[in-house]
């Protein structure tokens, strides 16, 4: 059932012992939205917990400092930013998938999995929607809670630059600001900042550059070799999937990261009128229209010939080959 | 004499014939700001031109899109975002340098060399007074002149990520938005869209980093030989000098480039406590405090050691050496 944010916050206040979800290989929006709430929860008197499948990225860690773990058994279960229950992780979704009671989320591809649903899909972030929740509790937002949404509106705009970008999403950053977020730290860990093995992959990325289908499509492969040579993470792997679709004319970028199972994590990156949760779709994956992800297993060359078959498609369904 | 918007609208009201000045080797501030200002008062019946040294970066052309040149004997002269009349360029200094009737600017290293100055060192962008003096005005503000404006802010801004931002910043792009910006257009073609050459040079610029004092000043050296195998334009080496300072744990980022009359114009970045236009201006440049730059003659190796000399008494100043 989809809920308004009025009755989202009937349903909270009427629960405790809160678990709150965010998604596996987990970014600013889904941890942001979920330690903001987790904070919020935790002023007016109730517990609150958030469980993610994987570890938070260094640059967000300071969202959960200070916060307990789940060390209760949770009576009320939200998800926030999980579009759907394979999003959680297998691990999270075999225990809790089958019993979130409050989805917030902003994908247009949700799964309308939870017995509730808040969903925005015109809110450039999940964040988004959890400050107007928070202003229909009328709770106090501290500094570090307009941190934690400032962090997810940020990242889920590529800082202010993506096409999802709405007035109302400028206004809510200009809020969080004046509530205290400490946007220059933010923006300088998230988007200035690279570490030394970055800038080395980085390097390798644009060495590795391949382009198809005329320059429509730019391809790069990162194997667990060249990760382990510039002793780079799996995070710094998500900002080096913005690089191929920044190329002048390229309309579909692709980058394909070899993980630790030997499965490859396929991110994809389209300009318009090119759709990447239509082509990750395909191959069983989702997202955004302009960002999104699957993935895949087989050889690092069956998976991008995979990939390239489906752009293919996707490029003549388009008309652009 | 400083003057506040209402009195600056009063000076702009009472004279006919403007020529607004934008500073040479320009942004997207100065020239956003200077056409923004063109197209308004040209709506309001008056004649007005914009003058600038130097060519308009393509991802600009639409500001001065079917506007006529300078065709007339200027009565009354504007400067916007030029913080000093050496900033003009040597012709336009010559020519208009000693008469400029009004500046509208936000360095706080102005010069104060107008006759009336509009300053406002806390906005992040001269565009953002602009808007401020239209709303003084109470005139309309048309979709391009609210994308001049919104190109201004967003590109001094680095795409609100600079320290610079403030709520209000963020306030005022979502009014230009709401005003009918352009703005996935605006983005995608000042941070997104890399040309080839782009990132060919970016590649260059890479593999040619180095690194001084411990890894706290990065610095890359690109020579006009450099720029030719890569095709690439003086505009998108700006877009390289960002580079040094992402590099964890610098705090001075130095980028120089051979210019064709030999000369070198190096751009300073720098992380606090550091301060690039005090570091700059020992080389007779300027800027803010967070992005300098100035203009070298010698060799490359001649230009490096004079900079890092200064970048090192800098750090000495600093207690970091």
């Amino acid at each position: 059932m989809k809920v308004n944010p009025a009755e989202a916050v009937q349903l909270l206040n009427e629960h405790d012992n809160i678990l709150i979800i965010a998604h596996a290989h987990p970014d600013g929006d889904t941890l942001g939205s979920s330690y903001a709430l987790c904070r919020v929860l935790l002023s007016r008197g109730k517990r609150a917990a958030v469980i993610c499948e994987d570890n938070i990225p260094k640059m967000f860690s300071f969202m959960a400092a200070g916060l307990s773990e789940l060390d209760f058994e949770p009576e009320f279960i939200v998800a926030a930013d999980v579009a759907g229950t394979k999003l959680m992780g297998s691990h999270v979704m075999e225990r809790y998938g089958d019993g979130v009671d409050l989805c917030i989320d902003h994908h247009f591809t949700n799964e309308l999995y939870a017995k509730n649903t808040l969903l925005d899909d015109t809110a450039a972030a999940c964040a988004e929607i959890m400050l107007r929740l928070f202003k229909e509790m009328r709770t106090d937002i501290s500094p570090v809670v307009a941190e934690c949404l400032y962090a997810g509106i940020s990242t889920d705009t590529g800082c202010f630059r993506y096409p999802n970008l709405t007035s109302g999403t400028l206004r809510a950053a200009a809020e969080l600001i004046d509530l205290g977020a400490d946007f220059a730290r933010i923006n300088k860990d998230c988007f200035e900042t690279k570490s030394k093995s970055f800038v080395a992959l980085e390097k390798m990325a644009l060495n590795n550059i391949e382009t198809y289908f005329g320059g429509l499509c730019a391809f790069i492969t990162i194997t667990a070799e060249m990760l382990r040579e510039c002793g780079s993470s799996a995070e710094e792997f998500d900002r080096i999937a913005a690089l191929p679709r920044q190329i002048e004319d390229v309309l579909v970028g692709v980058t394909i990261r070899e993980q630790s199972n030997g499965t490859f994590k396929a991110s994809v990156r389209t300009n318009p009128p090119m759709n990447a949760a239509d082509i990750c779709k395909r191959m069983n994956g989702g997202g955004h229209i302009g960002a999104a992800g699957c993935t895949l297993t087989g050889t690092a060359e069956d998976v991008r010939n995979t990939i390239l078959r489906n752009v293919e498609d996707a490029l003549k369904g388009e008309k652009k080959l």
